[in-house]
């Protein structure tokens, strides 16, 4: 079986606290990285923990991004599952990176299929 | 900073793939999956594409569970990300692996934060 996708686990740590304890900006944040696929956005579910955090979704189609954030510790975790040539996961890695004010990020790509 | 969470990669090959195909079966057999996390589900999200296959996704507090499946391949890549000690992801591992039938499983633990 040839490769289908790929995925990116970017370990987002230094960001700024706020930004991430920010749920208006972190849900508009994932949805600019997502639009950037060129793709229908079929869902997406954002929640805001108390008294911290905040845990979103977005998926489009046979791909999706992730967040989850712990703001207390300056660190998101975030994945970018990719099927597809349109999307270009690491553009939309470093919409976040920058949006979040990320000081200390990580990029790690598996191959998946 | 210590460990925040943990990320299992399933690699689903040599599934039944009708059942990859079949929303109903790859709904339930996540919504399953997602509770023995013991946790409130916030929000699910599955949809089916023409002609092939099923994308879906279900976040539960700080944590989530995602699947893609290639029916035409008998292939499914699942994503079970947890955060906190009540949720046993190998668990939620083996529910779709019996579930989907299937024989050509793998499994990738990553350590998150």
């Amino acid at each position: 079986m040839n490769q289908i996708g790929i995925q990116l686990f970017l370990e987002l740590k230094v960001c700024d606290k706020k930004l991430l304890d920010n749920f208006d900006h972190v849900k508009s944040s994932m949805i600019s990285a997502a639009k950037i696929s060129g793709q229908e956005i079929l869902a997406e579910s954002f929640y805001k923990f108390s008294p911290l955090g905040v845990t979103g979704i977005v998926s489009i189609p046979k791909s999706h991004l992730s967040i989850h954030t712990w703001p207390e510790l300056g660190y998101a975790a975030v994945d970018i599952f990719t099927a597809g040539e349109s999307f270009y996961p690491k553009d939309a890695a470093n919409i976040l990176i920058d949006s979040l004010s990320c000081n200390d990020p990580s990029i790690t790509e598996i191959k998946r299929g």
